[in-house]
């Protein structure tokens, strides 16, 4: 039976990697990632310095990233033929091979759809990995929860008015998936009154990260790699010193 | 200048932790962390093989935990002297100490009270972590939230019924601080229809890590470490092959 480790690789910088993804990667003779056509790819660039010199490496292109809109048919058929294909690929492969993972490679992760297509057929192996969240509250230098804040995290994918009832109801925030949505997710913001408290996290922890106050960018130039984030202000004990 | 680094150490499984944290607690002299009076603590276990064997350890041991409730003000009290005694101990410390934490410093984290009394009197640096939640959905063998869900963090110390009105308007589901709350949390997430997808992850990744339907539980028996998740089903590309 042929093994797929899957190796969350954290927020971006490769020092978040955790120990074990690393020992994972070094070892590996086959690594895959996901990519967009014609680009380095954000995961290949985070483990770069892990992989072996004489690892094979398989670039999983995506046919469609934001050309189709996400809940259309065409861009469905795309993505699972696109997940199909690979899935019997790293099937066929010759002993292990480690799929790299921006993040965790469960929340939101591309990965999850290889592993729903592998589960049974191969031996899989998920190595958790720090959210893309994670560094992104961590660049603002501001905890994110306290005490009894409950936490909403909104995929900027959403239609626009129930963005805003989330965003209405939330204490802490925050929203993947910003990218093109974000005039969308801002809107929404000050809609719910949260704009002036949300800050935007691009490239968090990787090369050009920015941290910005929401309000002060110009929402029609956001990198794919962006976050906003609302952080919470729940019950703590007053400073006193 | 002083400088407190603190160290986010992942869910508990000490091969979580980040090439950065591990580099961190092994070149320190000296190193603090939270844990229980008596206890020997989740955080020392974590980091124990990668501390140096010189180092000088502070335990900072809780002066209440649940004997009191939380939003009482002698609680309050209690804690509120608690973190300003220690900023000011570790303060005073010649040169460098590091702060170990369990999960991510920054989300819900103990770390947090000294971090806002230390700002502006010492070098602060603050690295990253895999939440313990996300070590618990990876424990379960299942992603948390796909496509457009929707994820929302509870704390299990929040009142029963806005626990029940949250529960309902999530997709995906985690609530933090299940401990002694667990019986209120799963009578929560049956008024909210959600019992039958629960889960509850003890100790997820750490020694006796245990994963369960919660429906299956005992909620009387519950150890502080443990995390209750509800999985989403967003949108996703059909599996067809
Ligand atoms: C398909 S999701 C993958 C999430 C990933 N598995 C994780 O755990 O963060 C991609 C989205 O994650 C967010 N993201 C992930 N890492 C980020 C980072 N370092 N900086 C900013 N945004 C990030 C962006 O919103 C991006 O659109
Ligand atoms: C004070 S909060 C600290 C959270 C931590 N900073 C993090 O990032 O996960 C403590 C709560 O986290 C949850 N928790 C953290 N790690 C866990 C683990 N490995 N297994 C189960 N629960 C965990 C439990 O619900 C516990 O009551």
């Amino acid at each position: 039976m042929a093994k797929v480790i899957c190796a969350g690789l954290g927020p971006g910088d490769p020092d978040l990697v955790s120990l074990r993804a690393a020992r994972a990667i070094g070892a590996a003779r086959q690594v895959a990632y996901f990519r967009k056509a014609g680009r380095p790819g954000q995961a290949r660039r985070i483990a770069a310095e892990l992989l072996h010199p004489e690892a094979v490496e398989l670039a999983m292109e995506y046919p469609v990233t934001t050309e189709l809109p996400v809940d259309g048919e065409e861009y469905n058929d795309a993505l699972a033929g696109f997940y199909d294909d690979w899935a019997e690929r790293l099937v066929a492969l010759p002993g292990e091979v480690v799929v790299l993972c921006e993040g965790d490679p469960f929340f939101y992760g591309s990965f999850m759809h290889l592993y729903v297509r592998l589960r049974g057929r191969v031996e899989l192996e998920v190595i958790p990995g720090i959210p893309g969240m994670a560094g992104c509250w961590n660049a603002t230098g501001e905890p994110i929860t306290w005490g009894d804040d409950v936490m909403t995290v909104l995929p900027g994918t959403m239609p626009e008015a129930e963005l805003v009832a989330r965003m209405r109801a939330a204490d802490a925030l925050v929203v993947m998936k910003t990218g093109r949505n974000l005039p969308k997710v801002r809107r929404a913001l000050a809609a719910a009154g949260r704009l002036d408290a949300a800050w935007l996290v691009e490239r968090g922890t990787m090369p050009g990260e920015r941290v910005l106050r929401l309000a002060e960018t110009d929402p029609e130039d956001c990198p794919y790699f962006a976050i906003v984030l609302v952080h919470g202000h729940g019950r703590r004990p007053e400073v006193r010193s």
